[in-house]
């Protein structure tokens, strides 16, 4: 197993070259893809579908179309989130939002159009691979559709929107349900997809399934707890934000304290879960404990 | 082969059955997709794809999950372009848009929750049919995915927007390109994705492709003239409200007169190119002269 960063110096190799070139009438979209996917970013989730993808004893290398798409849905993601129309933001990353530079209409067909290349990185690979080979990868493009999809992200994006209409009067249940879903389906897609790819028996799965459930939530109270006590430096866009937005977030229902705590018992419930693992798991120890400490 | 009417009545009991059901506190997209799926239209896409699956000779059951999700990206593409970052356009089909019900955060997540939806019906229905049918089914999604992607729909709306910016120097080889992909790319995949669902051979995909390259153009010159001729109830928008974004078309560059024959033309090359095929293309003869007689 390599080390976070050495899979993240793969992918970032990869993922430009991943992007369809573009016909030359309709080249402002490629900048304006490549200008987001370019823009940093931890590159988290196509790092753990590589890394569960070798965990399972599979070739990173055919992990690796699906890992350029994963973050290529992730960065539309963002992209659509910082929209005037949703949350209005300026800055991701400490740059300018995609729609400040290119202007609203060109951001959300950036988007629309790193979503559809999401799928067609995909669809390419199961249609060009060996007919024997095609059950583990058209498993992996339905794990991270759905997990993409009105039942997984968009899912949380929704209810988002709706937490902030229903203000004052939205629920810790719809806050687990938003963060569930925004940020800890895909996740879970991640590492499931790099299972199916590694070609993961059922035990592995069942143990990895809780890995990436603790883990996901991990990742947002970690996220919402940065926004309050993070630099802008450290966070690429102003501290306090959500708080600013009126948003439903782990430190606004539960407090601070109550929040790390919840943050280190998601960890450890994570790192439990490897113990039932007969394999190198190195590499998710580390990463759920990164986790944990990246927000104190 | 079914009449045009006959296809459009499958298609409209199919459709909403496709829409994945969501999850309680996201529920808003799910009315949200629905209420522009079903805002009428033609359904000339699925129609198309179900027309040609049975002039290959192949059941139309196997091309319908198909046929939703080519209109499932058809209707995203409608909801994102309506959009105040886009078009800003109040009406579509005679009814308020996406954005002016739910609003536009809504509706940009509503619009990508169509393109994934699309794609969760298709991988889904990949991931469950027997392995000897899987090929001309990846086929069908990878012809689909790429005629909405960035160098197929995708690419028509990017270059529509730097048409608008680039005004009076705008070129007629511009206004081709943006018509070729933003509405023929789609209407070829539609065609080219029920042919391979059916078995077709390569004669019968060569002389489709022909037809459906020329009906395609014939649909964009027979749209713009239908903006400045038709009535504000025909068109279900105001008249010559492409005229008044200033909007590149066929009538714009050539004049109305000149439009008109173009329109001709391409129907009866889209006709001809029938001549080719052995089989029963009255359906296709029809929904081509029907298309000029439309805008007479």
């Amino acid at each position: 197993m390599r080390t976070f960063d050495e899979y993240r110096i793969l992918v970032e190799k990869r993922l430009p070259a991943m992007v369809p070139a573009v016909l030359y009438h309709a080249r402002t979209i490629h900048d304006s893809m490549l200008y987001s996917l370019t823009a940093g970013g931890k590159r988290l989730r196509p790092v753990m579908m590589l890394a569960a993808c070798e965990l399972a004893g599979g070739d990173i290398q055919v992990a690796m179309p699906y890992a350029c798409a994963i973050e290529f849905i992730h960065t539309y993601s963002l992209v659509h989130d910082d929209l005037p129309a949703m949350d209005d933001d300026e800055l991701r990353r400490g740059k300018p939002t995609n729609h400040m530079i290119y202007g609203a209409g060109m951001a959300t067909l950036a988007g629309d159009g790193l979503l559809n290349s999401a799928f067609e990185v995909m669809i390419n690979d199961i249609s060009g691979c060996p007919a024997d080979m095609m059950k583990s990868r058209i498993l992996a493009a339905k794990t991270i559709v759905e997990g993409s999809g009105v039942n997984g992200m968009i899912a949380g994006q929704v209810a988002d929107i709706e937490a902030e209409n229903a203000g004052e009067t939205a629920s810790e249940e719809l806050l687990e349900f938003i963060h569930l879903n925004k940020t800890a389906a895909l996740i879970k897609a991640s590492i499931k997809a790099g299972l199916y790819l590694g070609g993961a028996g059922p035990e592995l799965h069942k143990a990895m399934d809780e890995y990436s459930s603790q883990l996901g939530l991990a990742f947002q109270i970690a996220d919402d707890i940065l926004d309050v006590t993070g630099t802008t430096e450290e966070i690429g866009k102003p501290v306090g934000s959500d708080e600013a937005a009126n948003k439903l977030t782990f430190v606004s229902v539960y407090g601070l304290d109550e929040a790390r705590k919840k943050l280190h018992e998601h960890s450890q419930l994570a790192i439990k879960a490897l113990d039932e693992i007969d394999g190198d798991t190195e590499f998710f120890r580390k990463l759920a404990e990164k986790l944990e400490k990246r927000s104190k």
